[in-house]
């Protein structure tokens, strides 16, 4: 198996999917439509839908019934993206390499695009005409994952104490939980939901959970290392400007963040070890997080 | 059956239920909790979740078990007037007699303090904690039913119609879209899903359904009227500003206004008249739309 060509060939089932779901979209407006498929559809990785299809494949069973449900990862993240890069967030001009939403759209369609998106996410989550083959008990447990790692206690609260933490000394202690919620608990979730949908068993599913939370993190200390040392055109966005920001190459410094990453792709792959040969896959993620460029 | 004394006592539950909801949020950070329960305490009428409970004990059920998932309506239309006060949407200082939610909080805190309360609303829907004997069908059909009409075919389409036709001519049409979309799908969906947890049958709910349209409208085109005449101090909000939008008395003039308001309110207690005396509130809920002063 090689990894880019899974990756490339699952990014296109992800889009293929994400564009049924838009054709549901009948009486939205058209520029509001417009707003969330272009950011929608915007060149990024897809990781997320990609990590729960790959846990449910570890579990053995296919993904085809769940595909809408780990499609609405990404309309989350990205209106996460969205309202992150409005100006009073972090006031971004460009993301994946073209200009922000608000910069397209303007600010207030920008800011609906992104509620128009997460609320959707949850309409696709329970609506018949994407989950006949998902079970209401399944469907329920689903969206309460989402919901609680999207939410206040998850990717929103950690987005907020990254905000109010800027331009300040802080410390290692906000750092940590700017770092485990802002972006780990919706890779966390990525894979607990592909695992729930692979029918994991509650021991399993702790297994998969430490394996979240390894690459969740490992994929935010590798954001801070591409913001000193990454490339601004592979990454798509503006660099070196988050020295105002807690992150750990500020409180830890470069070699410690390196080593650090080192570590969690090891424990990633440590925690997945019992599925063998069916968690191939979520091995070279782990690795491939720990040696992205983009 | 006094409907103030009513109006009151479902307040009051509905307040203690929210504050119940709130006391989960345990690791939220403070900002953000705060600035989600300023406005969710804000003196506010709740009257979605006391439409839901209406529906609900009209149909003969107790809405006991139903509280959390009913008063989830309140947290997203929180949401949806905290996004709507922003600079970049409507522009509002003032919302029930405040500061608004980004007068208050700042404009970052105040995007992530909406953004949290949508999502939150949807762990609430399905946390066990809140829906211990709510069944995992009634559950995704509540999700569903929320989600759809909050989302870019409802709530969110008819705020992003609202907000590009302003200043422009518009037409009957885009008003109607917008009527029917930026408030009226969320009292709609209020109705139904308290028809839904009182298992109403399905010529039953069409029946609801064409009581919540009904209401939703009225609601609208009384909003309309009072921006023109209300007064200001009763209404808790700035008024006379609706000038350049689409709205019913600009389109059909102030009179024409109030005669479709009463045929809608006789339209939404005639829908509900198979309920009998079990009608009753949502009978004199009707009227009191479309005599509110607030």
């Amino acid at each position: 198996m090689d990894l880019a060509t899974y990756l490339h060939d699952k990014k296109i089932v992800v889009e293929n999917t994400l564009k049924d779901i838009c054709t549901s979209f009948t009486t939205t407006p058209g520029i509001l439509r417009n707003a969330m498929e272009y950011m929608l559809f915007s060149n990024g990785k897809k990781i997320r839908p990609i990590l729960a299809i790959a846990a449910c494949e570890a579990k053995g069973r296919s993904a085809d019934d769940f595909l809408p449900c780990f499609c609405t990862l990404e309309m989350i993240h990205t209106y996460s993206l969205i309202h992150d890069d409005l100006p009073s967030v972090d006031n971004d001009d460009l993301r994946r390499g073209r200009p922000t939403c608000h910069k397209a759209f303007g600010e207030a369609v920008a800011i609906m695009a992104g509620d128009g998106l997460l609320t959707e996410a949850f309409r696709v989550l329970t609506d018949s005409r994407f989950t006949e083959r998902v079970s209401p008990k399944v469907s329920r447990q689903i969206v309460f994952e989402i919901a609680h790692a999207a939410g206040t206690e998850g990717m929103v609260g950690g987005q907020v104490m990254d905000i109010i933490y800027e331009n300040k000394e802080g410390s290692k202690n906000i750092l940590h939980y700017i770092h485990s919620h802002k972006t780990a608990a919706m890779l966390r979730a990525s894979v607990r939901i592909g695992a729930i949908a692979g029918s994991a068993k509650t021991r399993e599913l702790k297994s998969f959970t430490r394996y979240g939370d390894a690459i969740g993190l490992a994929f935010q200390i590798m954001d801070d290392i591409l913001d000193v040392e990454g490339d601004e055109e592979m990454v798509g966005k503006k660099l070196k400007k988050d020295a105002n920001k807690q992150t750990y190459v500020k409180h830890y410094g470069i070699l410690a963040s390196k080593y650090k990453l080192e570590q969690l792709v090891d424990e990633a792959v440590k925690s997945i070890a019992f599925l063998g040969e069916n968690g191939r896959v979520l091995e070279e993620i782990a690795r491939f997080i720990g040696n992205r460029i983009s």
